[in-house]
């Protein structure tokens, strides 16, 4: 009995489990991690997500739980403690030492989608009045205690304001005896506390920034904030959008992490709300039913001229809403982008009324419907100069919209394609049946 | 006459030309640069996206064109020459020193999204026989060249294969006498030159790299990806999903930026593909003109019916597409979605379908129709069963074809709302229409 075959399986489940995480129960996630050896527990644990490391550090046996959480970096202990439920923060708090302690709490008072709430309070700090070659010991003694990052060192006074920033590259290239305040510079870009993360993911992608400080309103340096949090800001309100984009409330968490009630919850709340929109459209053809009794054939085109509305609108609205998250485009900006999408409105909806024409006259021709085939180019023009209409409205509305929420300060970016279409639907069918009460007056209505 | 006022202005305007950029036609913006004083142009230029720098570089006048190209990093040259005009290349290539031209031409070589076209080819590299002394002088030497990054220096053999990794904390921290090949690291993580951008992204956002470098087949090194590169590449893409998901091409350029004719082309192309494809609603509906003509009360609800099909679906591939785009979720897990869909699917059905109970009853009671009120309760029967079912086939619907486009090697992110709602309507109908036969039979149709 060789314990080789044994082993084989242990080496396999770790590979796999980085693969599966996702999709594994939390029992089974915790089961797979303690089968690990500890050189690689190290780096997985590492490379989680803070509800990865959240999820391990609550499942692992309490004795276990201090090594983890003092392999953490102050700001991703920080993290790791907004995803465990409230009663489990103050155990898990002690289990770090004391410095280490002292700066989460002042990281945890910081909202998790502020400035503060990102940043690092490990850096690297140098005096003004060192020479070149004294901050490259003091920074070579500092270097062993965990630093966040040594690409930038940064010159504080006495009071811990910022007076400057030097890059190692600097330092490396300066002559030894200079004094760091001829060295380095001062038109430092810095982020307030409380700036909201998009805003500083938007100023370190445009800089190229590996990292930038955050000063509280005096100018005292309280941290910086690394190009890792970024990107993870990035991804995180692109997820954001993309949600809602899709007509629900963003989910916090991963999809498959996510429990089904809550799930549910995001979901359901969006989808009434649409539902209860639609009802409009049963009320507004109410109005109609005489016109749908006298030519049950206009009923047939109703789905196919009101998509067209919701269609040209979600493509204005999804255009928009990714411009105004990439600070292409601002509120002011709005008679601009009106007149563009006017003229495109118009453009497009002229080319689907060709295209309507086209297949009114063959669906007519084959013999799909079964009445008033000698109506036909009188149907075919009231389904064409609906389309114009309903796409043109539906563009103007689409591209419109996310400027409208951003007025009342609401995000622009639950102007979704569905809540676009549930919109434009009873407009559609109203700019339809007036359409068709003009060019079917006393033919066929 | 005091120049200020004029000063004043001029400085305003450099100011402003940063916010307005985007909204300006081409030959403001190069106008606009050309007042900024020299340090400002600088960094104004350096923080400009590749077709940013190509508009202002082929907007000023030829004899400037050369202190612009010389600018540039090798790998953001190359970004440039990618947007300017083919027969412009040549000339602009002419502009770079003879070592940075054949490091742009070995870049070109490669397409824009994968791994070699990101990178750049100046990267810190040491030897293993080094000293760490002798090393870091060697680097104080390589740091006056221009550097892309300073983070990490590689070890490299002879034949410029990847030995090894070292970071610049640790060669600070490590005794100076000790030999290179002693402090490295030679479990580095490095990434193919073909390999796609997405996923090196993935990489660099899951292991938090400075940098990651890249070699080909033999174990050469070729280059460095950056972090900053890699933020780029993660909007980039969201950017991609988010266009295709609001049922469109992706644009390339900022929508702004974008002309009015490829902007037309990349939206009316898919709009015209669902406008035919929503003509098969016609041609489903004409299949129930006997119903409708019987019952036009039938007719009122459609739009409602097909609508709450299309959301749902919306929602679920949202949901699967941005999972999958994150690597939460592979192909192979498909079933394990499926199940999860069916029973959110049949849960969001229920409670819609209360919903649509009571919205029909008000509306009946309000008086909103004309007829019918006497089958009240089967009509809300027939709409409430049929949102059931519309709901929980557009929920599996929508959530499946993400995996069935991947399948074929289509992008997942084409699955959008408007697809979704367009296949998912003729569906809808038929249900609807159905469930009315059933449901109906004898007394209305």
């Amino acid at each position: 009995m060789t314990p080789q075959p044994e082993q084989e399986q242990e080496r396999l489940s770790t590979v796999q489990l980085g693969e599966r995480w996702s999709i594994l129960p939390p029992e089974e996630r915790v089961q797979g991690f303690q089968m690990m050896d500890r050189s690689e527990a190290d780096a997985f644990f590492q490379s989680r997500t803070p509800h990865g490391q959240a999820t391990i550090v609550m499942g692992v046996p309490r004795a276990e739980r201090r090594l983890w959480m003092r392999l953490l970096e102050p700001d991703d202990a920080a993290d790791l403690l907004q995803e465990v439920p409230e009663e489990a923060r103050p155990e898990l708090m002690q289990l770090l030492d004391e410095p280490t302690r002292r700066e989460v709490s002042a990281l945890l008072a910081y909202a998790e989608d502020e400035a503060g709430g990102l940043m690092s309070p490990r850096f690297a700090r140098i005096r003004p009045d060192m020479t070149v070659d004294e901050a490259i010991s003091y920074l070579r003694r500092q270097a062993r205690n965990s630093l966040e990052t040594l690409y930038y060192a940064y010159v504080l006074d006495r009071e811990q304001r910022l007076l400057g920033v030097v890059s190692f590259r600097e330092l490396f290239t300066a002559h030894p005896g200079q004094p760091i305040r001829e060295v380095m510079h001062t038109d430092v870009i810095t982020v307030p506390e409380t700036m909201d993360q998009e805003i500083v993911s938007r100023i370190v992608s445009e800089y190229d920034f590996v990292a930038l400080p955050v000063v509280d309103a005096d100018g005292h340096m309280k941290g910086i904030i690394t190009f890792d949090d970024v990107i993870d800001v990035v991804e995180e309100e692109a997820t954001e959008d993309i949600h809602k984009l899709g007509g629900m409330a963003a989910l916090e968490v991963p999809y498959l992490q996510t429990g089904f009630l809550p799930m549910l919850k995001k979901r359901v709340g969006w989808l009434s709300l649409l539902f209860v929109g639609e009802m409009f459209t049963a009320a507004a053809m109410g109005h109609y039913e005489d016109e749908i009794a006298r030519a049950v054939v206009l009923a047939l085109f109703i789905p196919l001229i009101i998509s067209s509305g919701g269609n040209s609108g979600s493509q204005a609205s999804t255009l928009v809403i990714r411009a105004m998250a990439l600070g292409e485009i601002r509120l002011r900006d709005w008679w601009h982008i009106m007149r563009r999408e006017v003229l495109s409105g118009l453009s497009q909806g002229v080319i689907l009324s060709l295209i309507a024409i086209c297949m009114v006259g063959v669906l007519f021709w084959q013999g799909v419907f079964q009445s008033h085939d000698h109506h036909v180019f009188l149907i075919a023009a009231t389904v064409a100069s609906s389309v114009i209409g309903v796409v043109l409205w539906g563009t103007v509305a689409g591209s419109m919209l996310p400027f409208v929420l951003r007025t009342v300060r609401l995000d622009p970016a639950s102007a979704s394609a569905p809540l676009i279409a549930t919109l434009v639907d009873v407009s559609g069918l109203v700019i339809y049946f007036s359409m068709a009460r003009v060019i079917l007056h006393g033919v066929l209505l």
